[in-house]
């Protein structure tokens, strides 16, 4: 029987393209899986571990015979790799991307393309891990999590469906908005935290009183720093390529925070409790656990 | 046979307070468990629950013929609290507490009794939960968990053998420091991290896309905030009380912070990806998950 996909082409095969790789044969959408990317230790690795089927360190003989392509890898190298897999590319190859930034991907295909694909369907999964590398990944991280295409104004209706039904098979629920309101969102409810949990683990980790700090430390930090645990490199490409949005949350974040340390230091009990209290109703309005 | 304890009297059956008795009566170490507080119905609550044996709003009438003296209740209400059980302590009765501020409730302490009574020990057991009351009670929740004393300088050995050799009986661990350099390793590695779990949902939950930002939230923002969900009186009562460390904490974190920022503002990858490395780095050494 034909399968809905023949070849997927994946150009970074970590955490991320790992699990989608992985998902999409569990559910027998996918003939061949080719796992691309510069580091052939890592390409090996998912070879065995049988996320992949091939690997391809050359990016435009990866794309060659793809009818999806997948860029992920982190945000940075977004505008080198499609200049690499731009001669592989055919006119009906899709492709798409899972980058946490989705304006700044966009900008790097339009400089890196020349003009936005038609075949062009930008696209982020909001589930991840703390966890990096193809070692991590596993087939339902996708499952009951929603993806969020963002198709630039080039993009094809057919392209944004064959994109859609993909995800769609992972398990995933596929929702559209633009980029830019995407961004802005991401910037408050991921990117903003991660950088906070980066930033208060290295303060910390500056302190002479360090080792104490973490032996005492109870699960409410544990839960509070997990992110930190995150891929540093990923993070900073995430920083630097949605700074605009990143800094204007901040700037609300810093200033909030600022009247917190304010009525603190002026012993203003109402304040703290009113905001605290709100803070607990709306998570707990939304958050289960 | 004679009991460890004959009569444990709790002064605020609530998360912590709750799971004491229960682990010393799981521990088999105590004859009655008296709970005491304000709140009748939620005495009640904690009698139905098995929780505790018996039940007293007067607190003079509730310590008389204990021989521990446990007050659970928010620092808040340390020196109210010490007042009100003043009358009916016994010279032989030993008094502790489990506050998150300790330098506060020695001071309460001070204030009530008029001097730091030789059989006053103040203790801290760092678990928890961002669940509270009663009902979130559980015999396990020291077990494995570090216990801190903070004895005073009137704190009499055989007072501070005998809540060490109580709290042993949950399977925590107990060790000991002074109060003022308890009170700076908790702003750092549970105060702080509240205030900044607190602060951030409380912006978030205040901006026009207060719906999606929640909904379009992944596992590590879920993680990050769990914190957040915490009782807000108990928690701005811990900010009022340990004011000092926390502010010297702040100020420190806001520091770094801008630097962040800052870097983030002039493209500084080299500056980010040092910060991001040092905090998954110094994670990882001290979390396993």
């Amino acid at each position: 029987m034909k399968k809905m996909i023949k070849q997927l082409t994946i150009i970074g095969v970590g955490l991320i393209g790992g699990s989608l790789a992985r998902a999409l044969k569990h559910a027998g959408v996918v003939d061949e899986v080719v796992g691309a990317g510069r580091d052939v230790q890592h390409l090996q690795r998912a070879l065995a571990l049988g996320v992949v089927d091939r690997i391809e360190t050359d990016l435009a003989l990866a794309v060659q015979g793809a009818d999806i392509v997948v860029v992920a890898t982190p945000v940075g190298a977004a505008e080198a790799v499609f200049r690499r897999i731009a001669p592989g590319l055919s006119v009906d190859t899709i492709l798409t991307d899972v980058g946490s930034t989705k304006t700044s991907v966009i900008a790097a295909a339009r400089t890196a393309f020349g003009q936005l694909p038609e075949n062009f369907v930008p696209a982020h999964p909001i589930a991840g891990t703390e966890k990096s590398g193809v070692d991590a990944s596993f087939a339902t991280l996708f499952e009951g999590r929603r993806v969020i295409l963002t198709p630039t104004e080039n993009s094809a209706s057919q392209a944004v469906t064959r994109v859609r039904a993909m995800w769609g098979k992972t398990g995933a629920e596929v929702v559209e908005t633009n980029a830019e309101h995407h961004d802005d969102v991401l910037a408050a409810t991921s990117h903003l935290p991660h950088l906070l949990a980066f930033s208060l683990v290295d303060t910390l980790a500056r302190l002479d009183t360090k080792q104490e700090i973490f032996e005492y430390a109870a699960g409410g930090f544990r839960d509070f720093t997990r992110i930190a645990s995150s891929d540093p490199e990923i993070w900073h490409d995430i920083c630097l390529h949605n700074s605009d949005a990143l800094l204007k949350m901040l700037a609300r974040f810093e200033a909030d925070l600022d009247s917190l340390r304010q009525a603190i230091a002026d012993n203003d009990g109402d304040y703290l409790l009113r905001v605290f209290t709100h803070a607990k109703t709306a998570r707990d309005q939304f958050c289960e656990d």
